[in-house]
């Protein structure tokens, strides 16, 4: 594709020679002839001056940071994503049921759709155009997938559940399992059945091995934009709210609700019954247990260092209430 | 269901009108009519006065809260869970080994079991009366399963395991993977095969995507009525006592033994080789380093705050040893 | 297997009669009559004056230390693995195709390899010779597998990724879904198409459900000798050194480059863009935020105590910057 073809499609402005041809994109440092790359931050400037790239991607106030042939736009990185997606273009699926895959009676499966190897779809399920459905997937009895979704091998999908539109799920994705419900019976547990669903909006991305759990009386939401990573837990009764993105090992307990626009780092855990309002952004390896009500970031990262360090300050956290109540002493005397 | 069938069933007292039917259970927010609904705790009262429910239950000391009819008895969030289970019933199963399962020549499947589609049932293993196997599972060689239990869809048990009756195993979940055990070979690692099982005792449930890894030389022991929620991790040669509750995302590493009737709670992470009493409390995102003898509660959650003041008094801890070294100079001088 | 035997072929030397026969291994505490144990530390010194194994296995300064039948080498854990593994031998393995495995049409499976029952095997992809694809697997289009690697029942592999000679793969381990890559579009989120690999060098082993993302554009590498256990995340463009090991529940967000031989305890977690250098061991449950380039250990675990103690001086915790403050005040009083 020529660098005029591209800006056709997606705006900017060509610098340097617009025929020049790109198959592929690439990395600043392992880019080679036929490749297009980016720039998207100052910092790798360095690797610009060096690549074998055909062509980059710039922002406007770097227009002149190299000689190669190059396209200028706003936001190289956003421009970057889309013309990967124009090359990545739609993996192509061949509709229709795999015949060592089950569908139950009542089912119903848009003719458009496919169904792969050794997968499984439950009675009363409804899958709409173009979803694909991954070997070896299972999709309860009554689920619902909207169309152009897909699960990829080795989903499981529980009998109720919802999915939208353009939604796309990892292997081993587990969506509507039961919530963590239990009344004390003396010593012993009693489940409390979990009859609530979950929903998902469009176009949700959802990482490999992230479990989302079913509610237990009212639904599990998950709103239209939001992006989990891999081996999040969501918890019963959640609702995490559109566009909010999750990167990995993140943990929602049950019955927290999620704004709109957060930004949750990687092993961050939440607790149960909160409330986050929207555009909050919450720190990697934090553990947040208050309700947070103003935007912003918030953080509880304990630090590390060499154990030799960790271990001489450490000592003292565990005997900070008696090193307060010394200083406490010495002011007190001093007043005297 | 009229709530004087309910309450010849499962105890209790009817207040008001006892022909009163209802068909569904619900949060006291989300009811209408022909539901019914309860009031496990005070902070919910308000919500009790605007419920649509037909009818709730109550506890004693509440029975004159509302006017709707109504149920009174000991422990209302108990009562619902029995209600519950009585609406929910058990879900039908079609005894019989689907078309496309598996089943190994000498495993011994009971009649009244059902295998589902594409499920593998390896040589040897033994599904006793009742016994569910989701769609997709892969039961081992020589595993063993006990009446009434059942495993949800893509369940993976390793060969020789043990499951009591009456389990349930969510999607995801994997019995009997080798534990992580290694010798050092010079630079390299040696493999130390783990030859022990996970045997795992009556009325166990265990959430999606957790792993029980198998005993290197014994087993790894999980007692009866043990709940796990998803993706917990218990390594290899671990026993947890009888009744003890883990929520999600904790890991338990090699050889702990943790005791009865402990609550452990979610993001927990409990070392290895440690001996955790009967009774203990863990709290969220809590590390357990060493073993504990007493029945309690333990935390160790580092506080969260936005992220200026997070950074500003984080800064004060890596130097916290000094800081006590000050507060002694000071003192010393006092003294002379 | 006679002691006579085991030393002919694995080194070392009996004490005690070399006829004796031992047919398993086993604890020092569980062992019976034909079982071979072994001492490797110390402190387990009593479990060997009970222990009822038919020989034991001991370090050169521990030859005295029974008088049982025994086998003294340099290393008796290494040693023990190495028996372990005589004993355990090569699990049996049909070659062939499962009648009910899906292989894609230029699939190559090697003739001494297999694949089993609901497998599925993508166009293109290549199983090397004795490899065992266990039931209902995944196997990508284009995807390698090299000899004599085994992948356990329930595992994924994306399409193009490559893993070496003599992999271990555990249930459910997801290897080359996307990365977590998205550009900000206004307010949502584009998604950066993910077309790099995962690429396994020889001899690793992957544990129960862990993941390993594909990368952006360049590949996900994992060395030679990498030992990953369980619920591990890997995330894009990560490389991890030779020979490293890591315990479950750990976190390695995008772009952080691990060095070789190093030692990564459970539940630790690695933020994106860092490297760490050779020979480092990280300790269970620390975060690690910035990059490490010197050997050596690494902590950041905070204390956890008795619910009320933790209270005490974790309020404090909060308040560090104006405890150093006050004592900042006290000090310049002084000094008038």
């Amino acid at each position: 594709m020529r660098l005029s073809e591209i800006v056709a499609r997606l705006g900017g402005e060509v610098i340097g020679n617009p025929d020049v041809a790109v198959q592929r994109v690439a990395s600043l440092q392992s880019a080679g002839p036929g490749d297009l790359s980016f720039l998207a931050q100052g910092r790798y400037r360095g690797q610009l001056r060096d690549t074998r790239a055909a062509a980059v991607v710039l922002a406007r106030d770097e227009r002149d940071a190299t000689e190669l042939p190059r396209i200028v736009c706003d936001d190289p990185y956003l421009y970057f994503a889309r013309v990967a997606q124009l090359f990545a273009g739609a993996e192509p699926v061949r509709a229709g049921v795999h015949p060592s895959a089950t569908v139950e009676p009542g089912a119903s499966v848009a003719a458009s759709a496919a169904v792969g190897a050794g997968a499984y779809v439950g009675r009363g399920a409804r899958l709409g155009e173009r979803v694909v459905v991954g070997p070896l997937c299972h999709v309860g009895a009554g689920a619902a997938i909207g169309e152009d979704s897909r699960l990829h091998a080795l989903v499981s999908v529980y009998a109720g559940c919802v999915i939208g539109a353009r939604a796309i799920v990892h292997s081993g994705a587990v969506i509507g399992a039961d919530g963590f419900g239990m009344a004390r019976d003396g010593e012993r547990w009693t489940k409390i059945p979990q009859v609530g669903r979950v929903v998902i909006g469009d176009d949700v991305e959802i990482g490999a091995n992230t479990t989302i759990d079913r509610g237990a009386l009212d639904d599990t939401v998950i709103e239209d934009g939001v992006k989990l990573d891999n081996q999040i837990q969501i918890g019963h009764n959640c609702r995490i709210g559109a566009h909010t993105a999750m990167a990995g090992c993140t943990g929602v307990a049950g019955s927290t609700r999620i704004g709109r626009h957060c930004a949750i780092g990687a092993a961050a855990q939440i607790l149960g019954h909160l409330e986050i309002t929207d555009h909050v952004q919450i720190s990697s390896c934090t553990t947040i247990s208050h309700s947070i009500h103003k935007a912003g970031t918030y953080t509880g990262l304990y630090p590390s260092s060499d154990n030799a360090s960790w271990a001489r300050y450490t000592a003292w956290v565990r005997h900070l209430d008696r090193l307060a109540e010394r200083v406490r002493t010495l002011e007190k005397e001093k007043k005297k």
